[in-house]
């Protein structure tokens, strides 16, 4: 029995990374779907795991988190294998990591997500996407990304040279702007696409998608 | 002479986080400050350090960070001495710390920093506060400082029974808050009320009050 259990949703980018993650680590867990229509994460018994009433939560054991990215963190200190961590042992080297999950956090994620909203979102519910909205998005994320190109001319992955829990951050949302018409954003910057279509084809990553595919059907 | 440098600026909550961490840990370094209003972090030089722009900057030998919250995880594993740590050694404590850096960084800090804003920043440029915008953030922040209050109850801090960085985290826009009216969101919660009394109340965090006030004199 799995004693890790990850209470999210499958439309959840954060969800999704956590999933990643585990399936980076070869770990057993048990995923128990949350209803976000339904709000089932603004009742009780879900806001007793996780008082903001967002998903996911992660359980192992006696352990309870619920930020995606401090879930990550503590899972690839605790089950990297020596040679094959998605972290460093040394601090000095973690640092530069660290720097880049925040980087991740505050600058990615935020343009990514209001252009998966306008671009994904708002048309699978019907709703045109606000033109306006889109060229402020990409032009910020086009500034993150051109910073993005210069790091990755001079390290093979985002933080460092090695696959690390900062590249995991960035599927999710990845995989989704890749779908829409701002995938130019990636594709007009050779290092940036290199690097995408590298992570975006990670086995663990495949069976993020596997499981995805799977509930839709 | 200080290796440590901080590239920052006494009006940057982050900068103000990085000082409060140095003076926690009795470390020297070297404040460098950054001219915001003449757009000295937008400048070739600055950018070479951090690309996005923004301070602080933390040099230290040879490693440099501009994340704040990754500047003090990194700060606080290496110069934490035994008994006096700002974090945990052992993954599964210190993953309860990482989980609430993130409600730091996610939950508490934008509400704060827009109230920060309405309150504080736009009055000392001649405009009056967006009332609408002020309720709205007194609202999201409320919500916030009810699960801290539930959170006090558990623990003698934010995260656990020990002082650490998430409380760190927490103490310049707290400090900007208990100056203007939105103080109610705080006063009106005994367990939150004492303890933004008593982190506040650091000797560390003096020492960066007085670094302000000299500056300002």
């Amino acid at each position: 029995m799995a004693v890790r259990k990850v209470y999210g949703s499958l439309n959840s980018p954060a969800t999704l990374k956590v999933l990643a993650c585990l399936f980076e680590h070869d770990l057993d867990f048990e995923f128990v779907p949350v209803n976000l229509d339904a709000g089932e994460q603004k009742k009780k018994a879900f806001l007793s795991m996780n008082p903001f009433g967002e998903v996911p939560v992660y359980e192992d054991s006696d352990l309870k988190q619920f930020e995606s990215r401090a879930i990550i963190r503590c899972m690839a200190h605790e089950n990297g294998k020596k040679g094959e961590e998605l972290i460093y042992w040394n601090a000095r080297e973690q640092a530069i990591v660290a720097n880049w999950v925040d980087v991740e956090d505050h600058r990615f994620e935020p343009p990514a997500m209001k252009l998966i909203f306008e671009l994904v979102i708002k048309p699978n519910s019907g709703l045109a996407p606000d033109q306006g909205e889109v060229a402020e998005a990409e032009a910020k994320l086009g500034n993150i990304l051109d910073v993005y190109e210069t790091q990755l001319a001079k390290f093979k992955y985002l933080a460092s040279d090695k696959y690390t829990i900062v590249d995991v951050l960035h599927l999710p949302n990845l995989q989704s702007l890749m779908g829409t018409p701002a995938k130019k954003l990636i594709e007009s910057r050779p290092r940036v696409r290199a690097w995408c279509a590298e992570i975006l084809a990670r086995p663990a990553w495949a069976k993020v998608l596997e499981m995805k595919h799977k509930a839709q059907a």
